[in-house]
């Protein structure tokens, strides 16, 4: 077996970017450099204890069996009560299949739904893994360039003028990755009718949901009962290794998505699920509601120290924990940029090469996900190296 | 969205069967019906102790962060030392991709190597997922009829003779599920020469590699080395709840599914890699010889049970933990009798319709995956209501 028994759609799929400059990033650690690492799009908490409780009393008696391929029954009624309790929405749990994380909701709901030469708008810059999903199963994705002028958020007048006749559907991402900027509710509501009359497909990510600071926290369950939605226990809920995420899917499609599980995953990780059940209790939510403070704090701190170096956030994010700055002005291109800060200030950013093709020299994805005095040093290495 | 938004793939994939006699066998243990369950193929075994000691060790400090897309760089170590110790092979740590389950190892090897339209061998009676996810990658899985006087295994001769100009690649797996036979090694190394010869792709399905009763314990790694190898920690290592498996990948080819990994799944669940840490202990592996050892004392209760009932299993399983029985004799279709099994004796069975469309009527699979005393039990219910 050689590079010429590959499927073509790996050639076209590209790994992310940031790797290459977190091994380095590595590197330089085990060389004694001390980094900041605002790269990476992961908390840095520990999962919250009742969560580890949770999974301990339940492994500790060995029985890790599989669970039906939908997930604990328990599981999706216990996500379907926390969107009644906290979005007062209610949805039957039998639309709630769990996941291997949120890849796996994506990577489900684009193998239920890309067809082979279907295209799919894809908002750019953008999660990279959309893109690559769409063309995993033979569809292609067209890049939608947003900018700053519409927080990064495709628009209803965009979307209409952008669908065609190949035009299959349509991925946006509340908050955004890596913009951190959400879509309004009545632009989310025109999409979906217009998708809807279209007999388009919608996918909704709304895996940074719970993570928006000011009165915004919302979800697209409150509008579109056509769409798929993409959620995750990585984020809000502090779950990144446990791997565990939720689509909610249509009423009525359920069984599709059902056998598609069956044999992508059989199950999701019974370990993560029996975990998850305890992400709902109040001891938790009081935990995750305290971290979100603290994101907050951190947001600040990042945005005012950035805004004192006069490095431009262009929209302030919402939501998730990125702030996606303007390098332009600093006379480099992003990549060039990531690599020098690296370098001479030991600091680890994203570039925008990895959230699409449209100006990707632009900007540079920082994350808020290390503490505030970390960031506050950040900050202060970067005025004393690039200035 | 309605029907009309799937994708074609959707229509072609088809549930686990089994499903819907596992619901009704639920129903009946609701109403207070008894039911020997020997439908599924999960060890009944739990999690070894010293597995969930290294778990509960883990997750106690809460830092449950993403791994390497390919996995703890310790396990992959792991593994390769595995082989080493038991196999005798030398394989470089990094061909090893650590995967959700086998499922999620099947389904990297498939996105990366199966073109559209291009034809795969599957083996009929196999593993529904394997064609299932052939199709999903809009590749079009070609059954390849195997039965009782091949050990139904595919010898080089009928695959040579199956291949032609739009073929692309071959799925086999030692042990075999349903049939739990295995494919002789010179057949083996016969069959990657061929599919070597013709610039093809080989996909070993390995997960029931440890489970062999009797002096074969074998890995295609030996022979094989353009071979895409599936292994798994759900069977042997009983960890299925866990879900975790692997891939054996050939030398130079990693980066393509590291960069797949990336986008499919972030990462394997960290929770499942640092407890597969412990399976190759030395305390670990005691435990796991030990019900092997359970495990083969089982198979010659059931063998001897369905012997003593005139049932045919014709042809010997040498691995796994099923048994292929012919129910033909019996003049009733494997459905009808699986229906009838699980209604007038209480014994759950899968029906030969799940593994495949060639003859499925005639074959039943009964799992020993449930201790000697229930097999015997199960044996003689259907003695006194079968005959």
């Amino acid at each position: 077996m050689d590079s010429s028994n590959f499927a073509p759609r790996v050639d076209d799929i590209r790994p992310f970017q940031v790797m290459e400059l977190l091994r380095r990033a590595r590197e330089m650690e085990a060389a004694g450099r001390d980094i900041i690492h605002m790269e990476v799009g992961e908390p840095d908490f520990p999962t919250p204890a009742p969560i580890v409780e949770a999974a301990t009393r339940f492994i500790s008696k060995g029985h890790v069996h599989y669970t039906p391929a939908l997930g604990l029954t328990s599981l999706r009624e216990a996500i379907a009560r926390y969107y009644s309790d906290r979005y007062h929405i209610d949805v039957n749990p039998n639309r709630i299949v769990i996941t291997a994380g949120a890849s796996g909701a994506l990577l489900l709901a684009t193998a239920a739904t890309v067809r082979p030469s279907g295209e799919w708008l894809v908002p750019d810059p953008g999660y990279p893994s959309n893109r690559h999903l769409i063309r995993a199963f033979e569809g292609i994705p067209i890049g939608l360039p947003v900018n700053a002028e519409t927080d990064f958020q495709p628009t209803p007048e965009l979307i209409e003028a952008s669908w065609h006749g190949q035009t299959q559907g349509l991925i946006v991402a509340s908050p955004s990755n890596p913009t951190g900027t959400v879509l309004e509710p009545e632009n989310l509501k025109a999409i979906h009718e217009f998708t809807t009359r279209k007999g388009g497909n919608l996918i909704v990510d709304e895996i940074y949901q719970g993570l928006t600071y000011g009165s915004r926290d919302f979800t697209a369950l409150s509008c579109c009962s056509h769409a798929i939605i993409v959620n995750s226990f990585s984020k809000y809920f502090g779950m990144t290794g446990w791997r565990l995420g939720w689509l909610v899917v249509p009423e009525g499609t359920t069984n599709a998505f059902e056998k598609l599980a069956q044999h992508f995953f059989i199950a999701p990780s019974t370990v993560a699920q029996y975990a998850a059940l305890a992400a709902f209790t109040p001891a938790t939510q009081a935990i995750l509601e305290e971290r979100k403070q603290i994101f907050s704090q951190r947001r600040s701190t990042l945005l005012n120290g950035l805004t004192s170096l006069g490095i431009d956030v262009p929209c302030t994010p919402i939501g998730a924990f990125y702030a996606y700055a303007d390098v332009r002005p600093l006379g480099l291109d992003s990549r060039a940029m990531a690599n020098h800060l690296l370098e001479d200030a030991g600091v680890a950013t994203t570039p925008g090469l990895d959230f699409g093709n449209q100006d990707p020299g632009r900007y540079l994805r920082l994350a808020y996900t290390t503490d505030e005095g970390r960031i506050a040093e950040a900050i202060e290495r970067i005025r004393g190296r690039l200035f």
